[in-house]
């Protein structure tokens, strides 16, 4: 069987929008994933954003409803979108809430059984998908940014600073700024990593930040956050990752926007200033 | 009870995503559609494109996948996307297929019982949901667009025939061109229409054209369809639509575009185009 198994592919904006399944060894199951290829690519390599999506999201949710793929064909980016959770492990109660479990793996590797056996989001996207990504698609390794959306946007922002140099562009839409200090965090993390909560530092971003004693991402963090997101009040606390960032030195680019909620029409309205961030960096005239 | 119930609203590009649902007497039943309000909607009245979903679509499908909504915001234009059948209509075997009853009304008054009671799509739209709208909305009921995709390119075109005046221009992606010379329409008419094929013409695009003496739309049609569409050998027929608009000499802009299927990755990729095509009519200086 081969590594990447395409499952369906579409032509989209002179590129073309790829759905694929591999067998995950590290999960242990198959896991799928979508990649976005501008026009560009079929005479080059090009660089690449990771899109981790929400909680109940899946591979789809970005290419589908984020009108990213418009402004990748501009600027010749690559899109990737892994889905948000290992499918079919058959954990006991790993289906019963829409915040835990199945679609929603966090981006991190349970240490706890029964879910570290299967739940290994972390180790899947950054040893396993990527490295196999690189050679088999015109994607350069080199070039890899990241961003994310809720729980995706804790992805981006932990896995950033949990992997210093393999992403050199960092963004994120209403992340789980400190999911040490929410609930979704906490029933989380409780699970996954055990009650022993000073294990969760190490996966939550406004605590990796805080411990950086120079800013890991000189170029600026992006972050766009709605006012009218009913999640802000208890979930997000984008503040305590801006003082963590403030602490640091890192430069962070947080817009707070009247009116917007946490869905797909707040972040395809501001879609297009975060593959310009991206692309500030990632196509960059290179000096080396 | 209000005649528009407001279900949701999300902010957009700067201007206002709604979810509505009015109950509908033409139906008998609640019907729900959506809006898209731009930024100059606040202040002055706009104009507005209706968009026909396809089969098994609902009035969220265009709005979330279409990325009509930016191109809306620059170009002034409200976005009116209503749902493609009854829902809970209760007709025996209205659930059974996915090409026909539930999402799949054709946007025709069906005159066969037992779905002549509920499945009155056309007169739902035309005589109910337009003319609720302009007094409720800041939407210009004399500058109306109509667009769609499959069905619903079937539904843009044939009621744009229909109506004539109502709607100022029109356009369609993969539209069913001849519902009355391919199985989806075949199926369809049979039941709503029945068997009396003579009946049929009457909501075929191609038949109603070519009946035409004069061009009823001298600013052109635009229809986009792309050459990878699984449906195009059997059930779109563009060819005998542009051979009507000759016939007729309405002008058409058909474009065949290679690589591209029948899904949104498509219609995102041409839907600039689409409201451009609209706005040049919708939005020209006005002599009167």
């Amino acid at each position: 069987m081969a590594a990447l198994e395409l499952l369906s592919e579409h032509a989209c904006f002179g590129g073309v929008q790829r759905f694929y399944r591999h067998v995950s060894t590290v999960i242990g199951l198959p896991m799928r994933f979508s990649v976005y290829l501008p026009p560009q690519a079929r005479s080059q390599t090009v660089p690449a954003v990771m899109y981790l999506a929400g909680l109940t999201c899946t591979e789809e949710t970005f290419m589908a409803k984020a009108g990213a793929q418009r402004v990748a064909a501009e600027l010749g980016l690559a899109l990737i979108a892994p889905d948000t959770s290992p499918r079919g492990a058959g954990v006991p109660g790993e289906a019963e809430s829409w915040d835990f479990g199945v679609g929603a793996g966090f981006y991190l590797d349970a240490t706890q059984a029964p879910w570290s056996r299967h739940y290994r989001m972390e180790t899947c996207l950054i040893s396993e998908l990527l490295p196999l990504l690189a050679p088999a698609l015109p994607v350069d390794a080199q070039r890899l940014g990241i961003s994310g959306h809720s729980m995706g946007g804790h992805g981006a922002l932990t896995l950033a600073l949990r992997h210093p140099g393999l992403f050199k562009s960092v963004s994120a839409f209403a992340p789980i700024c400190a999911p040490t200090q929410c609930p979704w965090g906490h029933k989380a993390f409780a699970a996954y990593l055990g009650a022993d909560t000073t294990q969760w530092a190490a996966h939550d971003a406004s605590a990796l930040m805080s411990e950086c004693s120079t800013a890991p991402y000189p170029a600026g963090i992006l972050i766009d956050q709605g006012l009218a997101d009913k999640f802000l009040p208890t979930q997000l606390n984008p503040h305590l990752f801006e003082a963590a960032c403030a602490k640091a030195g890192q430069p962070l680019t947080l817009r707070r926007h009247a009116g917007y909620d946490h869905g797909y029409y707040f972040i395809s309205t501001f879609m297009a200033d975060h593959l310009a961030h991206h692309a500030q960096t990632l196509l960059a005239p290179r000096s080396s």
